[in-house]
């Protein structure tokens, strides 16, 4: 039988689209005598993404919609290599606005299969603006998705080096890590001396959507220093990663001056990379926020290529002292008019949130967001439900991320085992990507998904029949249950054994309620009596199990 | 100045009990210019527990109450070689029933100080049931503790050996890496052929209550067939038990025969060790268990050496398709009805709750618990929120255990990495208790706990100060936040720098943040335009900052 998962392809009912999930087959037959297997949703793309070979998926797509073109000096900019496409002119080539004219693309089809939910679920949602699919014409290996509260939760892992680590094969290794576990997209939060490289890097190899924070570029063109920001680089640099396909976009045009000193007496100010950034520049220049100001030009760019907006969160709290906070909830407040007016640009959009938020305090983010931003998807950094746990982030993390999601979040940003101490390797983001697909999945099960109950279902009938094998191809991390279960009892027929080393032979709950089950029928209830004796002879065979051999 | 936390003590106001905290010294002065320092919770106790040396502190406040002698054969035992104590005849020697009858005992008065409460709510809460001090007058060197409501979430370690993997000093090495991390309780459930070795190893070095599942033993006794239990081996058991100090001891009583039925339609049957054991007999003798017949008599013995009871949830769900259904919720009642059959007895008792529930199940079973168990402190394992994540399941239960402890339990049992997988070595323990206090310690917060909420003011404020080595030492694991830290900035110098790896020096939102902050003052909000100048000339300091050295 097949050990490893493999890629099979869902249809659309015309045969003209063909939709990957992983497909597990299990050591079980159906009634009919075939074998049992569960297709999971899968991430991983199609293609060599080991170097600039992934399929271009959406290409053909993009182009039969023929309201795209050759991207000339319509910003001023000089052409890349590969020529970029943008929208002809009156064109607004995105999810939102195809939707809102009915049109069904084939992003749409191609993500209701991948849910499995009807398209026309998929066109209303994205139509009311309740979710949404990054999906920039010039990333057409973006096998597409969907961020919205009625879908999967999702998960997006952040990548990207800074100053004091550079490297960015090492970044492609992490992005590769990220979507083997499952996240949904990627940021590349790069701020090293090779920004545009690396992103380049990453998108050409990234199945999932791609996003960035065009800050950190802007930034780094003016030399470093926020005080020299202004509108046009910054215009300059969401053109050019428009142009190289980024997905989406974290816009901080929500952090108004008038916000900033409701930070003065915060315990930890302002622990957003991007909204710090912007805080200095609206103060050294007494001006408002040359986002914010300039937000519906931003919106033109953004349609011009469909890259969605994440409104970023500037101001969201870097500590429990810090949470729901005034300056939290005035960008908030803010955030839901720039909804507005992203969507009166038919431009896609979502709303970042925190953060650091105790437990008590996490519903009312959702209840806001969803109030003020008028139901756009909501996308926090987990969040963390104490300040305490350095090192363990990904887990104080995890805690509020499932509460948040199965409230209505529609995408979680992991947080790793670094968070506050250092940039996350490999080992890392695998660490945080585990903790997140477990918050998600507990969310989605809250939510009652179906495809996420028969994923609990088959693993625990695996375990209650003693399948091994199959509780760990059905596991998040097959290799690490499997090496758990195998520190104690490595041999191979331990892997049929009715125990584990956790309770032995002896005294293994499940084994005995097995057996109990076994020697019982359907009409159990009413024949106890009976089946008194009976059990009493099968007993002795049950519990007088020698224990196994330890091979090391 | 003093880099390790070290030990003080808080005294009574009559100076009588010293009652031991951590104290964490913080490189920062308070106005007056006194070194800030805060005081934590400490469980790891007095003495050398490395061998049998623990302070005997309970045992003059025992003697002092005179209503305990030398246990002879009461219950027909030969006497261990230490004399183990018994109430004297028609007394009741348990909290419970000081709290009653209006005596606060010294562990009431113990309690107090360490909760930080009035001995007043100690009492009350003691005496209303809502809380219990598992205190058994044979385990004299318990430091007292509470487990309630309205005090600090609890955490229990399980440890104990197996048929499979047998080793004594393992296990003591266990429970000690477990009281280091902060277990209020551990539990003993070794199942091997050592079991009363072990228990009392453990026992004689803990300064935690220790807490069995006597059923375990009792199977022992009897060859390990569950048929061949009865009452009479039982109790020999738990005599046994109480006389070497157990502190409280998970009973199985509610699980009823009529009950059994309700678990043949479950997908993962019964789960519970205990549970599918008196299963086992009850179906095998086709009688009402044992422990729910004669559970005014365990009353009896309970209450003779305050061994609190712990009403286990043979029928727990361990599946989340199997959660909060009926088989589970028959027990529960039943556990309502046993509750008060306990306190009509003068005995202590908490109740245990499950297990595996999705996130939408979970604050029921706080709910049902407080209505049919009168308030009685719950007790839970997890619980895991998803089934899917075998390695993982830490992490699957701290998200359901910080959920249900902010609804109101009282104590968790910790869920190591190795659950469902094998049995957890002392990394494995460490694992499971790091998830468990932060799961712990995010629920306090939650719940308002003026303790709780400082710890994370002073690492927060520690961060944004940039005082690494005090994020270090007010950290759950300072250990293991340094090694994360140093894997990318080990030089001296970096524990002082303003940023580290994860954003670099420029794009450090904390450093940026604190700048703002310094330069600004009370009135900022009046005067921004002012500072507007100002701010530019400093800019360029801050920013251009060289990427630090970095040394391997």
């Amino acid at each position: 039988m097949q050990a490893r998962p493999f890629k099979v392809y869902k249809k659309s009912p015309d045969g003209s689209l063909s939709v990957p999930f992983k497909r597990i087959m299990l050591d079980e037959l159906d009634p009919q005598g075939n074998q049992v297997s569960i297709d999971l949703y899968d991430t991983t793309g199609e293609g060599d993404n080991g170097h600039a070979g992934l399929v271009r998926l959406r290409e053909p797509w993009i182009d039969s919609r023929n309201d795209t073109e050759v991207a000339s000096s319509s910003f001023g900019l000089p052409e890349p290599s590969e020529k970029p496409k943008v929208a002809k002119n009156g064109a607004k080539p995105t999810q939102y606005q195809y939707a809102l004219s009915g049109t069904l693309t084939n992003e749409m089809r191609f993500v209701a299969i991948r849910e499995g939910v009807d398209p026309k679920v998929v066109i209303d949602e994205v139509a009311s603006g309740r979710a949404i699919i990054p999906a920039n014409i010039n990333h057409p290996e973006t096998e597409p998705m969907i961020i919205g509260k009625k879908f999967l939760v999702k998960v997006n892992a952040n990548i990207g080096n800074s100053s004091v680590s550079q490297d960015i094969e090492a970044e492609v290794a992490k992005m590769k890590m990220a979507v083997d576990f499952g996240a949904d997209t990627v940021m590349d939060l790069s701020t090293g001396r090779s920004i545009k490289e690396t992103r380049a890097a990453i998108l050409r190899n990234s199945p999932v959507p791609v996003g960035t924070v065009p800050i950190y570029e802007a930034l780094h063109r003016v030399g470093g220093d926020p005080t020299k920001l202004n509108w046009d680089v910054f215009k300059e640099t969401i053109v050019d990663q428009a142009e190289a396909g980024v997905d989406y976009m974290t816009i901080h045009a929500g952090l108004l001056l008038a916000f900033i000193p409701m930070t003065v007496s915060r315990v930890t100010g302002i622990v957003s990379r991007g909204g710090s950034i912007m805080a200095s520049w609206c103060l050294a220049h007494h001006r408002e926020n040359f986002l914010y100001e300039n937000f519906e030009e931003l919106c033109e760019i953004a349609g011009s290529y469909d890259v969605s907006l994440s409104l970023g969160d500037g101001l969201r709290p870097g500590s429990i002292a810090d949470a729901n906070d005034e300056a939290q909830f005035a960008e908030l407040r803010t955030l839901g008019e720039l909804v507005k007016i992203a969507r009166r640009s038919g431009v896609q959009v979502m709303v970042e949130g925190p953060g650091h938020v105790p437990i008590h305090l996490i519903q009312r983010n959702v209840e806001l967001e969803e109030q003020w931003c008028d139901n756009a998807p909501f996308y926090t950094l987990g969040p963390l439900t104490t300040d305490i746990a350095p090192g363990y982030d990904h887990i104080t993390s995890a805690i509020g991320a499932a509460m948040i999601a199965s409230y209505g979040t529609a995408m979680l940003c992991y947080v790793t085992p670094k968070e506050h101490l250092g940039l996350p390797n490999a080992q890392d983001v695998k660490a945080g990507m585990v903790a997140y697909k477990i918050a998600a999945h507990a969310a989605d099960l809250s939510k009652g998904h179906k495809g996420a109950i028969e994923w609990d279902l088959a693993l625990s009938r695996a375990r209650f029949d003693f399948r091994w094998e199959d509780q760990f191809r059905l596991s998040i991390d097959p290799e690490t249950a499997r090496s758990y279960h195998d520190e104690t009892l490595p041999a191979p027929a331990a892997k049929k054994a009715h125990f584990c080393s956790m309770c032995g032979p002896k005294f293994c709950s499940m084994s005995l309620s097995r057996t109990l089950r076994e020697k019982s029928d359907a009409a159990l209830a009413e024949q106890l009596d009976n089946k008194s004796a009976e059990f009493i002879e099968l007993g002795a065979e049950i519990y007088i199990t020698s224990p196994p051999v330890q091979r090391n």
